[in-house]
């Protein structure tokens, strides 16, 4: 009742919306991606720092490297899924940020300097543009199956580099048969929600 | 082109929303916070672990000593804003995880049983919902304004216990005069994404 969105927008996003654990056969475009990129991007993060990076897995030798690090549940998804992305958080964002935040380009050496203080970030801020790129599949009318059941170390060593800190893998497509389990239940909002 | 969401949803929720750094007065009511609640509580997590909790900082006494605890930068419109809320993860979520995920119960003891595990996985999905929460606010009419610049042991100690860490602080209610910086360039799709 109290929500501007539209309700078609509400189930499309959110309600209906469901982690995918099968697919169709149907392609996911490069076309796809830009304009869910070019939608998502505009999501905040702190000075505005942007520090996700996006790896779309599309050749077959590189998908077969990805599922050899999944945990074995996650394997049959991850090698039939129509496009498989590993999103990682970019540690180096500050040399950047002179550009993504002109009004302080001081925030640099201010604040990011010392790795420790870069990679807090860069963790938290990357997370928040994982969850706006998965709203964005979703905004695509495809279903997002992001997975965090891997071997981190070994896509990181195998795709990324010291710089780059993966957060999870994506499987992206249209849902195929049985694609997913019961909707489980969420916690109440007096659970969730103090008030002070 | 390529996504089936509605342009003006796509408007509300990022091309046209921005961090508001000023607010009207008009107040932003529990039924408010609830309906952002009920819709954003299906954006997915790991084993639907749902670990964020919102502490709605509503009494002015409240207010002034988590003010305190604000970058000096933050302190007026956190002070000012129509409503403000910590965001933290729940580095206990285990407990409730035989209940979110019934399809798996043993996920508790096979994946949860050590604390590092528990806030490493607690951090990552409790921002995810915070991302969630944000698009919820604007789905919702309403302008968000996430903070990271703050002292987070001193709001930890304040209003949460040992189990819980803080993740942001965020300003809710309409946009005021003057409520942003002239938006911020992002990166391009071929910074941020790349193909193997």
């Amino acid at each position: 009742m109290s929500l501007v969105l539209d309700p078609a927008a509400q189930d499309l996003l959110f309600r209906e919306a469901r982690t995918a654990n099968t697919f169709t056969d149907e392609p996911v475009t490069d076309e796809q991606v830009q304009a869910i990129y070019d939608l998502v991007k505009f999501g905040p993060t702190a000075f505005n720092q942007s520090p996700l990076r996006i790896t779309l897995v599309r050749s077959a030798e590189a998908r077969e490297r990805l599922v050899q690090h999944m945990a074995e549940g996650n394997q049959p998804k991850t090698a039939t899924a129509p496009l498989v992305a590993i999103l990682s958080a970019d540690n180096e964002f500050h040399e950047e940020l002179p550009e993504l935040f002109p009004h302080f380009p001081q925030a640099k050496d201010l604040f990011f300097s010392e790795r420790p203080a870069r990679e807090g970030a860069a963790g938290l801020n990357a997370a928040l543009q994982a969850a706006y790129f998965i709203i964005g599949v979703r905004a695509a009318g495809l279903a997002a199956g992001p997975m965090t059941g891997l071997d981190f170390a070994g896509v990181q060593k195998e795709f990324l580099d010291g710089d780059h800190t993966p957060l999870m893998v994506v499987n992206i497509g249209k849902p195929g048969e049985d694609a997913w389990f019961p909707r489980s239940p969420r916690l109440t909002y007096d659970e969730v929600v103090t008030t002070v």
